[in-house]
């Protein structure tokens, strides 16, 4: 680890990240907070345990998703391997919570004898956990599993980062649909007298949208990608004479 | 035009753009579907009015700014500028169709007696139709209008591209967040019976995301943007030395 040359950090990232970082936290407690003031709070075992779902959501699959996302941007200096383990790890703690969230909705439904699985919302839920759980599983097999070749690591990334963004926006999609669900179900022709909660959800639904464009635009930002540390380079280029089996260029 | 060297098109490119314009084009129908049988057709001057607006957005901030998008892949060896007009033209037309889909749910409501701009989806969409226009100036500005130097262009081309895109999927969020509530203000509980209405709308949200993913897709993928003409290159050179006022080099 000694005697690395310490990338310079770009002089806007650290703001836009940490506007991202207020954006996240903001929504994750103003669902808190529209659970607790206009549904009652949160409790599995009682007639409060669907408010477990979108606050469960809200932390997995928004904040902690476009967190992970992140990481290689806020990361630039750390070991390639660090960096990628704490990607993997954010992501993991997204699908468990994901999982409890996805657990409470389908054993509420049960409890009520609700249909499950006929919305839209619910559609494009259950699509975005699979591609996540795949994605997250080829991933691992391709990044952390030590089997994959340079090569094969190299040609498959491209794919990978174009399907994490896609996965992300499609769940800020699915959430904004939710919230919209939740609204509607409740306050039906209300929900036109600018109900407080109705006004409060709504901000809630151009935060969620925020934070989705904030990510993707940090993300995006051709100069604000981590660059390949010395010794990276180095053994990118021993992983790929290995793998292509050429001899070793003399230095 | 002549003596131009004319770049080839990727392989897959032109699959994935059929596959974008089946997409998109099925969207529509499907949206023409949806208003013919299960909400009694479309008119200006009855209570029919209203379905104009999903129709025109659909048409408009859907399929047509998504086809604006990919003008750039898609005519890979026309001149710089004659791809540029039509960039710009497309996205006239969507704000043209857009603009008429605004007014006749605004009119709509305002018959009805109905408030405006209570839902989220209605913020969204106001967003959306303001940045939407704003870009198009923004961009006839710097692209089309002759003042522009290239320096400033190409400085503003990477956030041009960046917030076209993002217009483009808070379109279809929107997009997605509308016909949720046109479907759950119509069938209420009834949506969780597997009503044929809910599950053709389900499957047109499905559509919707995907054309965004297919779009995102073509867009974004490095090796399928518009090459330079060698001809582009050249009067880039010549700008580019004029306006950072050194000498030109000798070729």
């Amino acid at each position: 680890m000694e005697g690395r040359a310490t990338a310079s950090t770009p002089a806007a990232l650290p703001y836009y990240v940490a506007f991202s970082q207020l954006l996240g936290l903001t929504l994750v407690a103003m669902t808190g907070a529209w659970l607790g003031l206009y549904r009652g709070g949160i409790a599995w075992e009682s007639n409060l345990q669907f408010n477990v779902h979108p606050l469960c959501m809200a932390i997995g699959l928004i904040f902690l998703q476009g967190d992970a996302l992140l990481v290689y941007r806020v990361f630039r200096n750390e070991a390639k391997r660090t960096t990628k383990v704490l990607h993997g790890l954010l992501h993991v703690f997204a699908l468990i919570i994901a999982l409890v969230g996805l657990v409470a909705v389908f054993d509420y439904h049960r409890k009520k004898g609700y249909a499950d699985l006929y919305s839209l919302h619910s559609w494009c839920g259950i699509l975005v956990f699979v591609l996540y759980f795949v994605q997250w599983l080829v991933g691992f097999s391709f990044f952390l599993f030590p089997g994959a070749s340079f090569s094969l690591r190299s040609r498959y990334r491209a794919s990978h980062v174009f399907f994490g963004a896609t996965i992300f926006l499609l769940s800020v999609g699915t959430a904004l649909l939710g919230l919209k669900e939740a609204l509607l179900f409740k306050l039906g022709a209300k929900y036109s007298l600018f109900e407080p909660e109705g006004v409060l959800a709504n901000v809630l639904g151009l935060l969620l949208a925020c934070f989705g464009g904030v990510v993707l635009y940090i993300l995006t930002r051709p100069d604000w990608k981590r660059p390949s540390q010395a010794e990276e380079q180095a053994l990118s280029m021993d992983f790929k004479t290995l793998t292509e089996g050429d001899s070793p260029s003399s230095q």
